[in-house]
């Protein structure tokens, strides 16, 4: 498959979907020496533009999930690597930690909840009384009641991922209209032909082929202040709702996420902005001083089982899609393990729970309803 | 003065501040036979695009401020015809009036005090139940606890005005750097001559010149919705802190204001969003899903007495300063008053509260304290 000589349009591989996945798995694919493009009509505008960047396997962790975990594990031990490679300034990696914050005693029991977790999955964690939360992030509300500190959670800049896979990927920007083995019919009445399509389109996936990935709202902020104010990611439970704060080394603060269930709609909300900052200046009083540089929506790539869909499929198209809010963390594996079974390989990773033929016994027209995370809400 | 064949660079008058009532002022004395220019460095985008366009003297009226009062309740008069030149339609002047609500039993109390101010300077208010505020404005919460309609206070779109007076006066757009009773020293060196001088350059003014003109910072924000959602202008007092939601024909909703003390600083902050969204959302709870489409800050031009500058100071040039919450209602009767005085006519109105040089006797450096708002917050 490495013929190096074809033409863009007659590529080894054309990845349908220009984000972090998409790009991932296209650079992964010439890195190994198949010729490989991405299609899109935005490349890297969805919700990789969006996404705050936690690389946070034991913070995604929720009963029911230790598929989804094992996955997220090796997943952060793929991104080292990865950084490097792009360069760990360039993409603003940092691997200092993450703080959970418990506001109310309520909160504190669904953290105890998923501290029972940890314990049961071996995971390395540090249960942290009120002080000692405040001792490692000082911004922290004094009526905090707990927290649990997760050296193995990461976070990353993903729009500056994004800008350095463009630099390393040639992308076609014009949206795929249709797609089949080996056939991409572009919207402009193109067709691009080559030796295996891999969609990677996120929430859009659902609608281009048949599997029940549908789009999930998050509203998101960024705000800014000096440099270091905020020294570690936070993510808070408070009075039920789920809020984090990443910190970038240039003193921006991503603040997310809204959870909902809205179709394809991206408008920012009055009432989204409003339970974002009661949230995050519950738990972080300090930031209420500083810039707030901008609003946005993007939307997840939800699946009904929380799971994403990683493999060739009945219809012989390769998938990578459904990641979720897990998409930035999971990329590198996914792009290795798609690598592999492009090229007739053994993925590195267990991809029999992520089989997009799973859903296929749900009668049409009556998808499996969306499971509820268990834990913690948002 | 009406010599019509002088050039650009030596007109009649040079109107320093090209906000509302520098624009205002200068299109007056053009209407009048003058020539006039106007020198802003960027015409119409200080506290004028902030604005949100209420004409209300009466739901700004506050204890022990009947002159300031009487000089809104005359410039309130005055708009019709000045928005029946520029275009009704095209400046989106609005006469439906406005409705002022309280929340809580203790705001309640504040709006019982202002009715009281205004029972007793006989202004045309009726008093409203919690169920008639909701019937004349659905969108409201239930839980209110009652309101005052006000049918003279109206509303206008500051951008539109502003942009129809730019259309209709000249302006240079560079900073001035030094001004005296007939010259304008730019920035950029030259020097602009002309017969009078006057001054609006709103909460540059105290910079420019001695009189004590401060900035007084407000954050805004512009919501989208369907057309007519909001059917009137909403000003609440919500535990203590006043917030108003004013409609434009489009479906844009304004909703400001914090009121802060911060100099020359329009940054837009965590905690300023966060604060009116709380307030607007408790009043207007309908509010929530409607998009967030802007956030803005501008900074009022204030006073010590909170009465603005209007007439010809010691040092002979024209003041139109420090508006201060009252700038686009009282824009054209300043203008009428500057145009008068410029000519050595009577002004419409007496402009003695008003005196430039009522702040001399103020020890340097030891400006009279800023007085705070009697009656409601914010």
């Amino acid at each position: 498959m490495a013929d190096r000589h074809k033409s863009l349009s007659k590529p080894d591989v054309v990845v349908v979907g220009g984000g972090v996945v998409g790009l991932s798995t296209a650079w992964q694919l010439i890195k190994e020496g198949v010729e490989a493009v991405v299609v899109d009509p935005q490349p890297g505008a969805g919700a990789s533009h969006a996404a705050a960047g936690m690389l946070a396997p034991i913070h995604e962790a929720y009963w029911g999930e230790s598929h989804i975990l094992g996955l997220n594990l090796a997943a952060s031990q793929a991104w080292p690597v990865f950084a490097e490679q792009l360069g760990v300034d360039a993409v603003d990696y940092c691997r200092n930690g993450m703080l959970m914050a418990a506001y109310d005693v309520d909160d504190k029991a669904l953290l105890d909840n998923l501290s029972d977790l940890h314990a049961q999955e071996g995971l390395p964690v540090e249960r942290l009384r009120s002080r000692e939360c405040r001792s490692r992030e000082p911004l922290l509300a004094p009526g905090v009641r707990g927290g649990v500190y997760s050296p193995l959670d990461h976070h990353v800049n993903p729009r500056r991922v994004v800008a350095e896979l463009l630099r390393r990927v040639p992308a076609v920007a014009i949206p795929a209209a249709e797609v089949s083995q080996n056939r991409v019919m572009l919207e402009d009445g193109q067709t691009m032909s080559c030796q295996q399509v891999v969609v990677a389109a996120g929430a859009w996936t659902g609608r281009l082929l048949g599997v029940p990935v549908r789009p999930v709202k998050g509203q998101i902020l960024r705000l800014s202040g000096p440099e270091g104010l905020l020294r570690l990611p936070v993510r808070g439970v408070v009075r039920g709702s789920s809020v984090y704060a990443v910190p970038r080394s240039d003193g921006e603060i991503v603040v997310g996420a809204t959870v909902e269930e809205q179709g394809f709609d991206t408008r920012v909300t009055a009432g989204g902005v409003y339970e974002l900052l009661r949230a995050v200046l519950s738990l972080l009083p300090g930031l209420s001083e500083i810039d707030l540089v901008e609003t946005w929506a993007g939307l997840r790539p939800g699946t009904p089982d929380n799971a994403p869909i990683i493999g060739t499929g009945a219809d012989g198209i390769v998938y990578a899609a459904g990641h979720y809010r897990n998409g930035i963390l999971t990329a590198p594996i996914t792009a290795a393990a798609v690598a592999a079974l492009v090229q007739g390989r053994r993925p590195p990773v267990d991809l029999s729970p992520f089989s997009p033929d799973r859903f296929a016994a749900a009668p049409t027209g009556r998808l499996p309803e969306a499971k509820p995370l268990s834990g913690v809400p948002g």
